[in-house]
């Protein structure tokens, strides 16, 4: 069953309308490809891509900042309770293999940052954008379709297979 | 499906036959019982377990303490990758609502204090005895049979459900 | 100024008055020896071990479980604020060459237990004792006296000098 | 003692040398206002902060991500060892009242979105300049100058003041 792959899905815990509709349809298009929905298990962004997900019959994973398991949005299959906070932002994008991003307030930039950092590609829809020294930075894969991200997840996933 | 109980079994990397065949049947009925296994994700015990649950079609989560997906053990179906070292022990007994320690070393001893710590009860099969200043602590439910820890752990869980 | 000694002192944030006074010798001892003073940074054992090393002019540290630096008790000179609740036990202890318990509780024990899985050496002051399948276990130095902890602390710490 | 300010510098630890230069002016900086310097502890921008401050007097304190306290560079005179991995980054943010990014990768990304999302100031010489959907973000204070960092940096914490 290890050889499912692992797609985080990452975005901010007060999303508008827009990011929601988003989050949702990565979620399903996630679960539709087969593969498992990890995220930080809280609302906004992290609640859609989960009900997406479990729509189209999914596994979905959340990775709770908090002592609470009751904590997890309703679509949330297997809670893993860490109590670390924020500090638990590093878990939900070491264990996926890629990680969408929808949106996104600063907690997502702090993923988005581990996640690079530890060469995990991700895909961004609607999200971040950065430069250093005034020069653009082509860490983040930015695409418009929530479709397309998941593709282009997949794909990157697959390429980094033995 | 977050109706589904979940069970941590805790124990050494390095663990002896007798408790191999122990953590084995811990799994089985783990498994049997329809609750969700979580370990460490690594060998001994930790593998034991995993191989019994799988045997009875069974759920497994491994909270990895390294960076690598590849050091589960092969009966995981959920690698949780932390990268946090042995701090990941935490994470292993705060997302489990009963935990069955099955021998044990120093890292089983630290799951053990947090699991107390938080009020998630621990059954023990030939694992740690306590005692402070000179008086026996009564926190681990010591038994003796595989299958009674899993039911005790069940009934626990059961005994703290609202 | 590496070249310091670092202690850990460790035990429960509500002590009775024994423990109380424990904790005072033991952190004025580790101030006198010009040993660094690190702990959980919050009440009872953990301040009254500050308090005693801060009387004799000593440097304290408190690793503390939250998100404010404000919870640190008054006599905490280094407060470092980790937000990762308990996990930030494994910090204490690794951040020491040698852990002296005072008393304890439940997290104590889980301190315990990763001191020893990270060889640091523990010495013991009224605190738990541990047994494994009913044989007694050697990892805690147990010793009476305050200043004896702390002696025989350094000792170990040196002899463990390359 | 706690009346001290603590203020962290972030940045790579594979750093060229414009960074370095403006890394040592900003701890030399820090050390000058009575500031305490907190960092990861490694090599790079960490320990030419360092360098700076103990030029100047100051204290410093690292944030190791590994196990071995020998890993501080030889500045550090206060290493507290996590074992942690990168999610030591958001220690390091979250013990600062105030952090000054140098330069800077992807690790320092994360370190920048941790500080802002628990509302620590951020103070940046020539590092990252982010932007959300097309819209420049303002949450990092982009400065050129090192002792202008330390001066904004400072003048955060002490409005932040009660």
């Amino acid at each position: 069953m290890q050889k499912q792959k692992f797609i985080a899905v990452i975005g901010s815990g007060q999303a508008n309308a827009g990011e929601i509709k988003l989050a949702e349809a990565v979620g399903k298009e996630i679960a539709r490809r087969g593969a498992v929905l990890i995220c930080g298990g809280l609302g906004g962004v992290m609640e859609a891509a989960c009900r997406g997900s479990e729509s189209a019959g999914g596994i979905t994973i959340g990775i709770l900042p908090g002592d609470k398991r009751e904590a997890a949005n309703p679509h949330i299959q297997i809670p893993i309770v860490t109590g670390l906070g924020y500090a638990r932002n590093v878990i939900v994008v070491k264990s996926a293999q890629a990680v969408i991003a929808v949106g996104g307030s600063y907690g997502t930039l702090s993923e988005i940052g581990h996640a690079l950092q530890n060469n995990i590609p991700v895909v961004g829809l609607k999200t971040w954008s950065l430069a250093r020294e005034g020069r653009p930075d082509s860490g983040i894969i930015s695409v418009d379709d929530p479709v397309d991200a998941v593709d282009v997840a997949i794909n990157l996933i697959e390429d980094h297979q033995p």
